[in-house]
């Protein structure tokens, strides 16, 4: 067992991310030291410090974002007693496969089981309920940063994506108006684009999930799709408007200006960091690894010094003038002597980190450097008294080209279809679908039911904003079209 | 229920915290929002903005500093096979009766209970077995920011000091020899100092716990301990020099340059942040309610417009004139209209805001604002001029002035005592007691028995730095004193 994660080490990843997704997935998660999966206990997994520090800077940067919009952060425990969660049934029924169950402390039974929360309404629900009085307290948004466990029977098959602890966020707000709750719901929509589209470069588009599949106990669910590299989607961040479900449940109410109890109205926003990671590192890594945007990178920019005996001392010393001229990045120079140049490149372009700074004997003499940025692969040579204005261009321009190039793909990959055949062989291309569906009402399942068999893909939903495109019949019955749909394979 | 903490709404602390500092307390987290002790799970609250905004900074800061000293992050899963647990068979004799077990998922019971960590120190090293391979890989630093769980029977008594749920930071080192393992004991304290005592105020100092107060499976532990208002000592971060134990159960070997496979000495680290927030507000606090940090406040400048009828608006421009200038600190403008002035000053009083700005129309006319600090309690007027200069300065010697404060009450707090009669006089005064005792090897313990039972204090062990005193007899039995050791109350 020892060897299994040590016999790579230091190689490059063995496949092509086109030709096959999972296996490059698998092993750029082990060689870049992401995460370790040897941990005993099915379904949980180690993230190593390389993922670690830039799933802290994506939290980060999330909670800044939130708070500008009004959420103030709280902690809950993170242990649910069984009569709150059984309080509302949808809820109930859709959670309790996956929840794990605390039934003793040292060698005693506990009094009531507790719920390893696998979502936190019921218990923030109830505390709600002390907090919320009047209408003076409204709008009441909240969020907190916090882990979540789901015993998921797909756990496991992917870090970061799916597993059985995982890390999120979750926001939860209280509205007098359910147009006030509403405009959250579009305020969340452009929240996800600001973290997650701007500063995470990860396209993706919002859709209305059907109601066959929105989050238990809520109205409606909205939920971003990520098209990842291999032509399926990926659910990223989804806001729930929960409406008065909860409210009732666990007595959400508040004295309006008219002297009146009302149920407040509720939503909820889930944006799960560690599986944005998953998505991220995926989305944006190439043959060669992973590819990060600049602001999110461990380190930004490596170092090698070129060194020939007897000449160690001038390239040693002009390498440390440049970390200093450029401490405002995070920098690093690999001195290592142990490994050759070659396998430097090869270990910090598997790591993603966006820019490498060679410099050699022969380069001081012509006062030079050569930079390798790791998104367009390009070497170049600069000279000393640009590099600092070189580098700042390159960090300030990095994520906006990385965001282009994944935007190009995004739109390619989707292809119209009026029926299943074209529908089918379009997904099984690679592709997503889109096309005529007859409705989003539970009514209409049993079409969706006919795509997923028939064609191995998920009705996602219809796009929120930007649509441009109807058709005329559902696909699958022929009825009138009432909603334009996409279809796509998910993880 | 709902009214419970409704009914001390805006109202201040109603005792004084010399004459009864738990009810002070209790008032002081609930009246200033920190923590919601209504949640219905016996030992877990709910932490409140007010709380979870400063502890996060606390967070930051602690590990920030870690960082720098080479510690990397990770994230660890939450739950422990109950092998693991196991293996130690000091560890599992310690944490045992504390552990809560996770025993089923939905309906079906779990293969194998799972621990949800006491402290990961048995996760976390069957790990090490495959992280730490070569004396190349020594040292090895790593952190994680978790929270753990202890079902302690005193939980719950006191918001933050103590509860079921706690949230922490672990540090976790293996080193090459015993040596680089006793550096790192001292690194331990010079962080504890910078975090705990330069930035959050607290002093404290690090004893030597006896052999039979140490962490279970460690060859010694130290701990700083904080003297709190009440002349109770309140242990904060400790740190373990763990030893070859936990080397030798989970296997944390490295080939040496010799060629040897040789053990890892370990040491651990863990300051507990919720911990260290309860300490530091119990410390800082006076009978007006919170002091806090300059830095570690959620809100660091409000400003009260003092508004008569007719003058609201030269009055409001001003105001926002003044926190655009200001725009650098955290700062509000508190212009609710259906409280009074005074109500607003004992809230932010209440609340621990540092600074507060009074202006109104009378101040326009003379081009000046009130300052009122809120350690100091000193009311001053400043002229707009100079506003930002003033303002930039107390920002700078806030906390230092809090820091001064704070120290001449610590050493005025010992007492020595040569007697168990004088030792419990000075312990009744509130006092701590320095004295003389046989020893701190487990052949001591039961003189230490005999000064929990007759003075009600605990021996908190050997000074680490600094220790200026001798003593020739143990207080207790007698003997020959080999160690000068504290004694005081804990929480």
């Amino acid at each position: 067992m020892k060897d299994s994660n040590d016999k790579s080490k230091g190689k490059g990843i063995t496949v092509k991310k086109a030709e096959d997704f999972n296996e490059w997935y698998s092993q750029l998660v082990q060689k870049a030291e992401l995460a370790d999966l040897r941990y005993n206990v099915k379904g949980f997994v180690c993230y190593l410090p390389w993922s670690t520090i830039t799933i802290k800077k994506m939290y980060n940067i999330y909670e800044t974002i939130l708070e500008k919009k009004g959420h103030l952060p709280l902690v809950m425990p993170s242990v649910i007693p069984e009569r709150n969660f059984q309080i509302e049934a949808d809820h109930v029924e859709g959670f309790a496969p996956q929840v794990f169950w605390i039934t003793k402390y040292g060698e005693k039974d506990i009094e009531e089981k507790l719920a390893l929360r696998p979502t936190s309404e019921t218990a923030l629900y109830q505390m709600y309920s002390y907090w919320v009085r009047s209408y003076n307290d409204l709008p009441f948004k909240r969020y907190q940063s916090c882990q979540v466990w789901r015993a998921e029977a797909t756990a496991a098959t992917k870090p970061f994506f799916r597993a059985r602890e995982f890390h999120w966020i979750e926001a939860h707000n209280v509205f007098r108006t359910l147009e006030d709750a509403e405009a959250q719901i579009l305020e969340d929509m452009e929240t996800t684009y600001e973290a997650i589209g701007e500063r995470f470069a990860i396209p993706s588009i919002f859709f209305e999930r059907p109601q066959w599949d929105k989050f238990p106990g809520a109205m409606k669910t909205f939920a971003a799709d990520a098209l990842m590299g291999s032509g399926k989607v990926l659910q990223l961040p989804s806001t729930h408007l929960i409406g008065t479900n909860f409210s009732e449940a666990f007595n959400v109410k508040f004295k309006d200006e008219d002297g009146q109890e009302k149920l407040g109205f509720i939503t909820c926003y889930g944006p799960a960091i560690s599986r944005i990671y998953g998505a991220m590192i995926a989305l944006h890594g190439d043959d060669s690894g992973m590819i990060i945007p600049w602001e999110l990178a461990p380190l930004q920019i490596v170092i090698v010094p070129i060194i020939f005996k007897g000449k160690e001392n001038a390239v040693l010393s002009k390498v440390k003038d440049i970390k200093k001229q450029l401490k405002k990045y995070s920098i690093k120079i690999d001195d290592r002597t142990h490994i050759s140049n070659g396998e430097k490149f090869a270990e910090w372009e598997l790591k993603g980190v966006p820019l490498r700074i060679e410099i050699g004997p022969k380069d001081i003499e012509k006062k030079q450097v050569v930079l390798v940025n790791r998104l367009t692969k390009e070497k170049e040579f600069t000279s000393l008294d640009s590099l600092k204005e070189k580098i700042d261009e390159i960090a300030e321009t990095y994520t906006n080209n990385l965001k282009k190039r994944n935007t190009v793909d995004f739109e390619k990959s989707i292809d119209d279809a009026e029926t299943l055949e074209n529908a089918k062989e379009s997904i099984s291309n690679g592709k997503i679908v889109r096309c005529g569906f007859c409705s989003l009402e539970k009514t209409a399942f049993p079409c969706a039911e006919i795509i997923e068999k028939e064609i191995g893909a998920e009705v996602r939903g219809s796009r929120v904003k930007g649509e441009t495109k109807t058709f005329k019949k559902c696909i699958v019955c022929n009825k009138p079209a009432t909603k334009t749909v996409y279809l796509a394979k998910s993880y």
